[in-house]
């Protein structure tokens, strides 16, 4: 299976929500996205009120209109399921299926996502428009991927959750015995002695028990996959050959493990929006794409690959802000060229595309100050105009459509030790495992390594080296796993508050850090977090904050030693030899050059190089590579200043040869590499 | 009709709860009273618990006794309806009139303003009790003046608020397909195909819609108006020469649009508690005064003016509290002088005297350290003292109470326009439209500038200089009735945010600032909001915060630029030509000093002079007028040092001639001018 | 009545849950308490769900084993009743007797201490279990204590409680006229009319009635005392020779007055657990320990003293963190030694043990990173090496078992007065009356003075000096009994905010500080508190903050004057003579050095001298003294440094002779006195 079906080279488009408009604005819209060279629009994300205004009875003959336009215009369609907004009509008709809060309270329609994914009525009624538009559009020309729902991630509390949480309890434990284990629930006499006495985790009088937290958010991610399991089949078998995916969304609320899902969906879409305007957008946009291409490469790992078939694990960016950085309480606009950095950021990455939130700047509704590719102002503005240039730049890039990056480092990232660590109440409240993994994801980054982010269970044979950044959760598969790793020869970086718990949340005794306890020839007894404002010093000029352990060395040898404080002259990071491996282990949150220059070195041990070892600071350096060995060496000069790169290749942007490579101030460049 | 009925002079006096005291109390009150020169309280706003302690059960008497006692001392009465808290055996028996919070919890009597203004069983039980009132007291010779309720502003969610919503948008909008249109309830699938699918705006998922929201808000406002006139009509059939109002509560959280209201009551009545200690005291005083006056305007414009017979748009400080104020976790004692100077400032501005919340400082209930006129010390003590001065000082400025002020220039102030900024996520979630209005008038305040606040609709023909801040949202109506005012000759001052959206709260497309866009002579693509500590530095010398725009000229010339950052050297502020008058244009939020200085010279350009040229840096200066032109210059010396003011009159402090003016450190004078 | 029955010495131990753990771990449990020398174990706290896995149907075999493998080890037993926590079977068999918040969300179980006290079937079942436990131990030979319930504190809106505060009220007030005047029900028309009308202080629109607020707390209290004392009743008559307690938990949330059921327990015992990480941890425990002895006094002055047969008022520390302060948001690890001064600290100052929670840390649950004497690295680490350190320490100084501290200044502390103060608008949202005690007391503590801790009613013969911070809310009996003291000659010190409300939180009336205006010569009309950043220069030197006052003399002498501010030169402490007594003022908030300068001067006015004059900065000293004369000079190095004290004695720690007495750093004396 080819996706999106029908396309050639690199998508470019956006949400496209025609039904906000007149229908005069829809043939002005085509000509601009030709103008633009839009080539896949997703339609339909937010149109159930409109398809089916009244029970049973759809309206499809706008939709008709806006497909064959598009078609007309050589825009192809990724088709959504309107399933995460039920119309008004629906709340009404099925109260029962309007979702709980943990306080009781039945939220009403008025915004969206006001569904309970496991009512009955809810799932239904999702099937029934579900395959009323698999039926109407199956054949339709422009149809080139379904895009299931939007941004699933909701939860509820009310009835029917509570029993398919049982149910799920049962199927994972079998019984009672082993979940009161599991859970610990002789602690505040919790102890279940029926199934029925088990609830989500609503408003209760105190602490809530980490173990059900866990659970809970592990169950809402498995349900959520069945609702779109259950679209996804209907669609596939009306149309076998058009791919089914649905976008991404990220965040520390959102109760879905991507990873898990990876495997049902034909494509890894991920929608990203950085919350950091500086340089922190750039590096969240790192992140985030490299644990896209992670999820992909474990979909591409397993039974079906139909989007994989064109090269590696491709992956798409399916929702981004063109203009727009939203920070708290605030929006920024992008700096001309920042859009294209972005966007070739995630395309050096793996990303099939670049798609955007949305199209046309919405006049009202929620959201009608978001930035799209045609804002407010129309397209005698900026932002179109790089709206215009984008896809003019995207447009000679197709070659690069095959080719995939592989990385000789990777950084672990689990969901469920986010969420384990977010059930408990952990010696600092301050800590976040998320912060964790992009702190050390960041000082490969600005060291200028391109890296893997891996889950647990991904095939390690290719790494030369592994960063465990605050593994607090590690089942002992893993566990066993990165033991293997390291004593196979691989280089291994742990961090603080790594290993500590088990699958079920519970602290593994005898020591920290339980599970890797041996591997790093180091024992912790405490744990000593530190203040908002302290810092200790470190011996090699660096500093410490947020936490801080009395490590103790039972084989291993002290790297650096703190030079302040309670642990002053005792080992703030170790390094171990186990097997064939080396193991190091950090013991305090470094600041960023420190963490920079600890994993380059550890990266020289193993024998990694960054991606264009001459590339000036501020030059972020990527290469995609395809399957028969052409690399594409993308350039993307974040800097306010002109920077040359000691490189030499064609430049697909200019279709120029170039050596070296003159970048100006905030420009790129993507070389064929000889 | 004379207001209040019978009384001479300015009113002087204050919430009046004699229920909280037992008899003997009362005859020293009324002792006092006279020793204060009080000559008009307020009787009743809490007492619905004790006039019918049971349903249908009155108990007149201990009023019957109180009002005589006011009588025989000279004390008119306000006499209010008690219908903002019903009595706790009301909320026993009627349940469904409690009110019920968007999260669904009905709240209980043991506060205050516990009711439902849209339950049919409180708009009975409140009828009742006014027309018992109205029928014990219609022929009290001590009966002055109905002071409806207490400072309407509550809202509700339960059943009955949403069928009243739902007819008032039936009303508004005729039919669902405009209301569909209004609301763009294509975004996020919220298209109504009947009406009760509308609910009021309870809690939802994530986001509401902004023009449901702002919709819903005007509701609330006409609901409560509703209750008002229902009252209002009760007491003019029953007294058709004694004036009725209510007493008008300032802040965001206020769902009611006074302006609006304005030509509903016989007086403009206003309660004002400053949220600032310092000067920023003295400058909400002076705005909300001159907002009141505004209002009474309107009032005065209307079909009737029983108050304005007397001059012209006259109005009342119904409530302010005498040694107090109020910021957030925090009491502040007024210091000596202050008291005087906040009650002039009002008078000043068109007040028909000085009232105050209370009379008697609680002994007891929820705000029993809330300052008083006669306070837990007792009349041997400073702030009484200062009560008597103040008392024996209005008497002697009872000539100036057929005054009004006539101001040549306006700033815009649209309730609307508050709450639909507030029903969107802004680009920056710290706009307050609030503040952008405030910062205008203090502006116009600290260059000693009287001004009149208006609100669209009203007759912009006297003004030489026209402010809109930030009027984010203007009608189509209003908009013209801007351009018309321009065009003639008007000099306009425009800030950042205006104009962006219409009525229903939906982006005017094509560029910003929609609807000023050509007036202006200026386009703007996009929105740079700041940092809260970033400050942008300009042409002029002056700064920029909190908000930036890339301003293209269209036909205006820059005033002065942007010396930093993206848009440095881009133009700032701007002025056009349009018609006879000139248009300036402000992008950014101008530092106080720059804003002053700004609107200093625009109004010198438009020929307006401060009231009092002459007056030093820190002496307030306001001038009230005569019908017949006799003008009394009030001078409020808010500084800590004697001050001087080489101007000359009768001083009616003092009943000598003084010139020049010298006023002691925080000191004021009222010349009568020749 | 000797307690813990069949105990010698100090007590050692804390809370051990062994159905947390397999059974083979309970023998390696009772060999590590031999080793620490731990004799006394609570068990039971929170077994409910497994002593009676279904309603009815017991499981104690379990308990059985544990209690006789203690037994075994020499280890006694405090068993707790489990009714803190009722099992999920409960919750589903009877919903309504699960909690209901003041928004009307019913909690469910999942966390702890779900269950509302008034509801019958909890009461029921809550007896059926203790009459189990009773009868099925009474005669177990491990069985020394009755530990009932679990820090009672919850607090509930249903419809039992409001019934039940109903009656509480009748049986207060007598009729509704008393209440309606006590409550100020005039104020906002709460006038009630029958006794159903009237309702806990569930979510209202505004304010709530502060006499109302109070008097819930006061219900609460007696509500949950009530329900102790059905418990206990139950155990008594089963077991008359045991002692029967339940452990306080203190906090401005818990709606219990310790010092009013301290006449129903057989000892007083509390759980500590400090909120600061610095110096303020050994503060904050001094206060605790003297509150607690405090009430122990009131316990041994009522009618039965089964505890105190062994000397004056003892009292037991029953829980507190090992090696854990828990602030805001961190864990804090205690440094070495600190385990050791914290637990002397409460036995020096009469506590007969020091009890911890938790034996073993937990694997999962809630609690899983609270500190334990066990920790999750086992009995190979510091914080066991310390814990058996401590039992070691504690056998040396069983003689002082038999000992009291007596002092000659009192701190008043009264919770209603808290609850006043929580329950009104104050002029300032920072007062907090626990603030303000905790000032006095750390003063004391400073200044090297024991001092007593008094609630309103306590003996007052014995106190040369005693303070009263900030005791806003003062019944009449107990002014009177301070006038009393003072008259006879007793020294008073009073702060600011002192005797302004009555006992039902009405202001007194004719000027501040209302009740004691005459016994301190001074008259006050208003407050004036400061902002957070205020500071006031005095004339000793020192500084005021946070409040001030226009102190008026009227017999009083200024002992101090502001310097700063509108209050320059008026009076900020004063002094007044009263009888045979001397009065002083304080009217601000002082620093901590002029505070501890100030009461260190009054102390030596009235004759009172430190517990150790040569004890150096930082060496805090309290003498434990038995009936026959003995005194144990406790002396507790907090300093980094070596210290020596000038003092002789047989330190029982090391069993030498020490004159002068030489502490390490960190370390601590314990003397037997000559």
């Amino acid at each position: 299976m080819r996706w999106p079906k029908g396309s050639t080279g690199l998508c470019y488009g956006g949400d496209y929500n025609p039904e906000q408009w007149p229908p005069e604005v829809w043939a002005e819209d085509v000509a601009l996205m030709r103008r633009a060279r839009v080539n896949l629009v997703t339609v339909g994300v937010f149109a159930w009120s409109r398809l089916e205004p009244r029970p049973g009875r759809y309206d499809f003959d706008w939709l008709d209109r806006v497909l064959d336009l598009l078609h007309g215009g050589g825009v192809r369609v990724a088709l959504a399921t309107p399933t995460a907004s039920p119309p008004p009509w629906f709340s009404l008709r099925h109260p029962d299926a309007l979702p709980v809060t943990a306080d009781g309270v039945r939220l009403s329609h008025g915004s969206r996502d006001t569904y309970c994914a496991s009512a009955p009525a809810y799932r239904t009624a999702a099937g029934e428009i579900t395959a009323a538009l698999a039926a109407r559009y199956a054949d339709h020309p422009a149809l080139a991927m379904w895009r299931v729902h939007n941004e699933y991630g909701t939860t509820c509390h009310c009835g029917y959750v509570t029993e398919a949480f049982r149910c799920w309890l049962r199927a994972r434990y079998g019984g009672l015995d082993a979940l009161n284990d599991a859970w610990t629930t002789s602690f505040w006499s919790q102890h279940y002695s029926a199934w029925e006495q088990i609830r989500t985790p609503v408003a209760t009088q105190y602490l809530g028990n980490p173990s059900q937290l866990l659970d809970f958010r592990r169950f809402v991610s498995d349900e959520l996959l069945g609702a779109y399991v259950a679209q996804r089949d209907l669609l596939r078998a009306a149309t076998p050959d058009v791919p089914v995916t649905t976008n991404y969304v990220l965040g520390g609320w959102v109760p879905v493990d991507h990873a898990r899902w990876s495997t049902e969906v034909d494509l890894v879409a991920i929608d990203h929006y950085p919350s950091e305007a500086g340089p922190g957008a750039e590096e969240q946009t790192a992140f985030a794409a490299d644990l896209a291409r992670g999820w992909a490469r474990r979909r591409a790992a397993g039974p079906t690959d139909p989007a994989g078939s064109a090269g590696g694990p491709a992956w798409l960016l399916m929702e981004s802000a063109p203009n727009l950085v939203l920070t708290p309480g605030r929006m920024h606009g992008k700096e001309p060229g920042r859009l294209l950095r972005h966007s070739l950021a995630h395309v050096a990455r793996g990303s099939r595309g670049a798609m955007f939130f949305q199209w046309r700047a919405s006049r009202g509704g929620a959201e009608l100050f978001h930035s799209a590719l045609l804002p407010h102002a129309g397209p005698e503005s900026r932002a179109f105009r790089e709206a215009v240039e984008l896809g003019e730049t995207l447009a000679r890039l197709s070659e690069v459509d095959d080719g995939t990056v592989r990385a000789s480092v990777a950084v672990a990232w689990d969901a469920t030790c986010w969420w384990a660590s977010q059930a408990s109440v952990l010696p600092s409240a301050r800590f976040d495992y998320a912060d964790e993994v992009a702190a050390a994801h960041r000082a490969l980054w600005r060291a200028g390594h391109g890296c893997d982010v891996v889950a647990p269970g991904d095939d390690l044979s290719g790494y030369a080296l592994l960063v465990l950044p605050a593994l607090h959760l590690v089942d002992d598969g893993y566990a066993e796993q990165v033991r293997a790793h390291l004593a196979g020869g691989g280089h291994l970086v742990v961090t603080y508050l790594s290993g500590i718990v088990d699958v079920y949340n519970r602290v593994r005794p005898g020591g920290y850090p339980g599970a890797f306890r041996d591997l790093l020839g180091i024992r912790v007894e405490e744990f000593h977090p530190l203040d908002p404002a302290e810092r200790l010093a470190l011996s090699d000029g660096g500093t410490g904050r947020d936490w801080s352990e009395p490590v103790e060395l039972t084989g291993a040898t002290a790297v650096t030693t703190y030079q302040q404080g309670r642990l002053a002259g005792r080992p703030a990071v170790t390094q171990h030899r186990h097997g064939e491996g080396v193991a190091w282990y950090v013991s305090t949150r470094l600041d960023d050059n420190t963490y920079r220059r600890l994993l380059a070195d550890v990266a020289r041990t193993a024998g990694v190089l960054p991606t264009c070892p001459s590339a000036p600071e501020g030059v972020e350096a990527v290469r995609r590579r395809s399957a028969d060995g052409t690399g594409w060496l993308f350039l993307l000069n974040h800097t306010d200043a002109v920077q040359t790169v000691p490189v030499a290749g064609t430049d697909l942007l200019t279709g120029g040869y170039a050596d070296p490579v003159t970048l100006p101030a905030g420009g790129c460049a993507v070389l064929r590499e000889e």
